[in-house]
């Protein structure tokens, strides 16, 4: 049987478990590629870190560079911008295939990559880069090939995913819910990367690229975060029907893309309405295919790992074989959509007086900007200052990005205070 | 750009869709597969019935053999076991690739098919024969090929999911709602290969050949269908927290497989409980990925020609770079685990009359048989013949397949009449 050779760099919680894996499910593993996978080296940043009994101490080593010299392949799994991006281009360019989960490197950096890898005509693969374990890459890159993609709408942050589901179910507002998932892991000391959209923004790039056969890179996806959403607001959404959940979503309309990360009301039948947890889903509309939805756990090492490794084999296999993996394929010239032309609803939550006159003046800016209202909510708060106030909710119907935007700046003039503005999921 | 010629076999539902997708698509799918895809033949069987116009009159032709002769890639959608098995046969033996939608032939014939595409170095792909649109053999193939597959579950018959659906939600009886799946055309005038679950367990024969890397045949796969599902049966498990779906259920235990299909009571907090209608979905649990699901149209000619398309794109990509597709790997050892080996848990609903002693040897008999009782539920019947009757439904706890089987029988002996048994997922 011949024999593939492996470098991985990094031997955190996703290299260890890749490293683990190897090992034990050598025979399968090798049965599937064709080929023996055989570890060269193992790239770390300090020799003298404990680790699992599993990683043989003779193949670390701190030189990178050195570790990847003249392997098959080259696992990538350090993490961050640099040094995995020079390194990636070093692989690339020597003509080693590459694995990598790195996310943040290929939503800042991937036409570069690709660039590479087809100068070299080496191999890039990613599936571990977005939504862990779930093969979505796989999916948009293969199974659809031969369809047209419209839509992807996707949970892909787990850690958001959870701190809503909190708020959900346990009324927390968000900082109660960021503290309890600090505490037990879900999400890191400083939360930022997560909670404010920065990590599913890159997925969606990657997503969105992969789907419509363009380049779009993270810093081109408008991102809104989900610090600002309370438990009132989770309230409201459901006693309409709703569930609050950040969203991934790219769209393809005739003459452009949309893609944006924002918290969104979801129907609660939607099937995303009840991904709960750290789990992650990715619903996939295409013409003939329809939905599809892919569902399962977005990180953790062990389901990460197996991302890496289904790619490891589809790399080692190509190896033997001869043949190429799929190219990356930019060859749509379809640009993004400018605000003005991509339509959608809102859920809008506007502290007012409740005296004569204030909801026809909200009633007024909406209509002059041609938003029709879907329905109305209005609830009485404390009064202040002897003046009664009242919370009111309004769900427009579809109209373009540019007018709702356009009409929030406008309320502002008003003697109001706007508590939230949501988007709505679906456009009827 | 290089040429890969095809011959279409069948325009049926699904294969005009395929004809029409392969012209309106042409230049995505060229962009793509990196060749022309080139129509030179479509097989039917009579040249009169009328086609859609995108059907070039000129390609047709009731000579299947002459179609497919020196084509590179064969699309064969005609379904049955004969003649498309012959025909299979002889492309695989010619050396064109095969890509199949045609789950019976697989589930009957895959071993054949298997060594004659090993014999001629040819082809074989299917991802259309499983759930339709959904991409799960890709998935077990591809994406999970460096992992270890411990269970499938799936709904894999939308049929089926549509009438229980509909005796869940409007209370019918499984006649009215078979009834309704006809006239909507989603069951078929005859609809035993469905509702008997012959069509699930050709999927569950490939599935589990896939995932455990050995040969299941339809034939090996114990089935139970959906006629004996009540109403009442329903009513009982929903107040009990389950929903009864008809389940296509593969696992790996370290001695052997077991495969079946069978209704079973799904906690309703399963990802499996909110598949409604006439939608397919499959858990796939492996040992590093965890629990994965993936959900999409499971019929149709859209959705099935979206699945075919796909492995057209990748067979003619594979022609075109000199690689080969996966080969189909049965190197494990593994075998059926006979039912003594296998656990689970039952729902058993009862008849008796309503009078001291009963319940107590009903309880004695499944004590007898080492099976524990989770709880149990009591509720009056109507009096027959003076005598004051009840239904009694007992979940036990987890025991062997044949343990239950004889508490089972053993029941039979006594003065009660067993209305239903069912499999409960889960084992805790």
């Amino acid at each position: 049987m011949p024999e593939v050779s492996l470098a991985v760099l990094g031997a955190g919680t996703v290299g260890s478990q890749v490293l683990r894996l190897l090992g034990q499910r050598a025979d399968d593993l090798a049965a599937r590629a064709g080929a023996q996978l055989v570890v060269k080296a193992v790239a770390v940043r300090n020799l003298a870190t404990p680790r699992p009994d599993f990683i043989d101490p003779a193949l670390l080593t701190t030189d990178a560079r050195a570790a990847m010299a003249g392997v098959d392949i080259v696992v990538e799994l350090i993490g961050g911008i640099e040094p995995a991006r020079s390194l990636v281009l070093a692989a690339l360019a020597q003509g080693s295939t590459v694995v990598t989960g790195n996310k943040a490197l290929l939503a800042a950096h991937g036409p570069e990559l690709y660039e590479a890898a087809a100068a070299s005509g080496a191999d890039l693969y990613y599936e571990a880069a977005v939504a862990g374990a779930v093969p979505v890459v796989y999916a948009i890159r293969e199974s659809l090939a031969g369809d047209r993609i419209t839509k992807i709408l996707g949970i892909v942050n787990g850690t958001t995913n959870y701190i809503l589901d909190e708020m959900t179910t346990k009324g927390l507002d968000f900082q109660e819910a960021l503290a309890t998932a600090q505490q037990l892991g879900y999400a890191e000391a400083d939360p930022t990367a997560d909670v404010d959209g920065h990590d599913a923004a890159a997925k969606a790039a990657i997503l969105s690229s992969l789907a419509f056969h363009t380049r779009v890179a993270s810093k081109d996806v408008p991102v809104t975060g989900i610090r600002h959403i309370t438990a009132a607001d989770i309230a409201q959404a459901r006693a309409d029907g709703y569930v609050i959940k950040l969203l991934a979503s790219a769209e393809r309309h005739a003459d452009g893309y949309d893609v944006r990360v924002e918290p969104r009301l979801v129907p609660l039948v939607h099937p995303l309405a009840s991904v709960s947890g750290a789990f992650n889903a990715v619903v996939v509309e295409s013409e003939a295919a329809g939905r599809l939805m892919f569902y399962g756990q977005g990180a953790g090492g062990a389901p990460t790992a197996s991302a890496v490794l289904g790619d490891v084999v589809a790399a080692a296999s190509h190896k033997v074989r001869g043949g190429n993996a799929p190219a990356e394929l930019a060859y749509a010239d379809l640009a993004a959509l400018p605000p003005s032309r991509v339509r959608a609803r809102r859920c809008l939550t506007i502290e007012l007086c409740d005296q004569p006159g204030q909801l026809a003046a909200v009633a007024n800016i909406l209509a002059g900007h041609d938003i029709s209202i879907d329905r109305v909510h209005q609830r009485p708060l404390a009064a202040q200052e002897g003046q009664p106030r009242a919370a009111v909710t309004i769900m427009t119907k579809a109209a373009t990005r540019a007018a709702l935007d356009a009409a929030v700046t406008e309320l502002g003039s008003l003697a109001v205070r706007i508590i939230n503005v949501l988007t709505v999921e679906g456009n009827d």
